[in-house]
């Protein structure tokens, strides 16, 4: 039978009366002569009470032991939802990580799957199960030891699935009930879009609209995936929700596909820095070890052979940062006066794949922020998109009048 | 180096605050020269929380589902608990049954320990670990699947580590000081024991003092593992709790030792049971394989060929033995006319070696009782024990009487 992988996010499972609303979506797909690989978060709010306790017990914690905790959420989502499933005489059972096995690599709290061998699975396929109910977010590393993918990391979980099953569609199901021109909260005039291409979706999932991870995009556009975004709220329609795609599955397409913003950067400056050779390596080598997610990267010009060296980071992981570069000083790798962190900024940036045809665009983007009086930190651009460092509280401002500015209200 | 077993209840690890007090006491230990093994519970309330969801969503669970939703809170723990003791600078690390690995049978929520290999911890501990922190209440089965030990299973897994790994002792922290005469709550009288044989423990625990799970009562028994019960809200002091030990070491001893009761108690019957050998074979059997905990076991005068059949089994229990009884009907095993569940009923016991060499004891219990006007519905006794099951509205009263009659305030 064709598999399909559909995937329910966090508040799409928050109660059993909405697990069973999923249920219902994955007893129709049963129905529709579909094998059923389901993918589970933890019921909504469950994770961030885990985070909190590790981050209260220790700041700088052992990611092993997040990972072991953290996972635990998903568990039993997964357990609830085959239970219901059963309730419902749809044969199904639930699967943690380590049962599969999702085979990752050892970088806890951010692992990367490496496999995920689809005997186990097909084996009770054929033996009458429906429905593989399977844990999120989680795997396990060649030591045996529980991982996790990063937060959101249950849609590469699902991506990952239904490349390794050559499923027929990969439906995530959320809040939401589609990938939007910008966030709706903060601009009422955002618009839903129909189609989105890899590629934007790629920027805009790691720019911060919290659509999709960003790693199961870019598994979905390697794997070729066909990749839906829906609402577990409304009424099922066959076009339901956002299709993301190929750029040539796409007619229409407006120079600017969106805005995004990410609120809770911070920007970081290692002050006169003995510059050599090598030293961006000697810097974000141990960052990177450290598990920092180093974003955007400045270097000032050279003066005397020291220069200050900045980027930015997610708040937080400002302390892991500080720790790592402070150890790099103390065994002598780098060498720098002071370490800066300015907690108060947020990144928002324009994306769209027409911007590699239609110049003008970042002249008009620091002109409208300009008109605002919003100061801009850092710059970064790349081919399809362009993003700056703003103070924090100019961040909906500058989404809103850039928004307007490129009417993306409007259909193309 | 010596290793010690320190087993920490739901409500020693309820917080943050309460599981960093449990840590205090574990660095106490290991810098008193023990490599230690900290099982762990889940925070009080999450099991009962996971319970919940799964009897809602299914009164008649798929037991291996119910056991990955529940075994999931211990998880949570013991990640906490290592990073606690790494906060202290103390080298911990988490397992979860499975990682241990813990093997177990495939009675789902209720499996029993097969064999716990000690390599995989005995590594870490020569490689400089001084702290095994293991999930308790949970294993794997030969299918590889989650299992779990029953309710209070944790203690189960803590006398089972101490006895695979030849520990000097295993304490068990929980929110009482120590073994009573009776359950304080309900007859203020009652007096903590310093010492108390485990024959009598076996037969209070499995009578409802819930201090201790039975089946770590009987593993402690055989494999002659010290074990202690303490409070991990007082301070401590090296004769603190209750020693559970050979009798031969106890010096002096009432007749009775203690009064226990069990609350939830159903009472169930089979009306006209087709009478013929083998009979009691053909009820109990099913009811065994669908995990119902039949305790005291009642048969009528035969009459005609046909009999009534009376059993007691937890009130949680009553769907799942109504509905083996019904299959076994239908199946052709058994014939009955009807099936009645009393859910209204309650189980009181006095225990006591001492009731080996004195006789009079049985009479005097029924005497209490009769006096304070309570009808006994089944008795059944033993060696060291009798128990009677009333309306479950008299249990307190029939506590207190017993308690004052057998004098067990007082020192013998």
């Amino acid at each position: 039978m064709p598999v399909l992988v559909m995937k329910f996010g966090g508040t799409s499972v928050a109660s059993l009366d909405r697990i069973r609303r999923a249920a219902k979506r994955v007893g129709r797909e049963v129905a529709n002569g579909h094998d059923v690989i389901v993918i589970v978060s933890a019921m909504s709010g469950k994770t961030n009470e885990l985070v909190g306790w590790v981050n209260e017990i220790s700041p700088l914690f052992d990611a092993r032991e997040y990972d072991a905790v953290v996972s635990s959420g998903e568990n039993v989502t997964a357990g609830l939802m085959a239970l219901t499933l059963q309730e419902m005489d749809i044969p199904a059972r639930s699967w943690q990580g380590w049962q599969v096995p999702v085979l990752t690599t050892s970088a806890h709290s951010a692992a990367r799957i490496m496999d995920i061998p689809t005997d186990n699975i097909n084996t009770k396929f054929s033996e009458g199960m429906r429905v593989a109910v399977v844990a999120g977010f989680q795997g396990i590393s060649p030591e045996n030891r529980i991982t996790t993918l990063g937060r959101g990391g249950s849609d590469t979980t699902a991506v990952a699935f239904a490349a390794a099953f050559d499923a027929e569609r990969c439906d995530i199901y959320t809040d939401v009930d589609g990938v939007y021109t910008t966030d709706p909260r903060i601009e009422s005039k955002a618009r839903k879009l129909d189609r989105i291409a890899f590629e934007e979706m790629l920027e805009l999932a790691s720019l911060g609209a919290k659509v999709l991870q960003t790693r199961s995009v870019e598994l979905a556009m390697r794997y070729k995936v066909k990749l839906r975004v829906l609402s577990s709220f409304e009424e099922y329609d066959e076009n339901a929700g956002t299709l993301v795609c190929d750029e040539e599955e796409i007619m229409e397409q407006n120079v600017v596909a969106g805005v995004a913003y990410q609120r809770d950067e911070a920007k970081m400056t290692l002050i006169s820095v003995a510059d050599r050779p090598g030293i961006a390596a000697a810097i974000f080598g141990p960052l990177s070890e450290a598990g920092v997610n180093v974003d955007m990267i400045v270097q000032n010009i050279s003066e005397e052979g020291r220069t200050d060296m900045t980027f930015s980071c997610p708040v937080e992981q400002v302390a892991r940062a500080e720790r790592a570069m402070q150890e790099a000083k103390t065994s002598g790798d780098i060498n720098f006066h002071d370490i800066v962190a300015d907690t108060d900024v947020a990144k928002v940036s324009v994306v769209g794949i027409g911007m590699r045809s239609h110049a003008g665009v970042a002249a008009k983007m620091f002109q409208v922020l300009s008109d605002e009086g919003i100061n801009i930190k850092v710059i970064t651009t790349s081919e399809i998109k362009i993003s700056v460092l703003i103070d924090r509280k100019y961040m909906e401002l500058a989404v809103q009048s850039l928004h307007d500015a490129f009417e993306l209200e409007k259909v193309a």
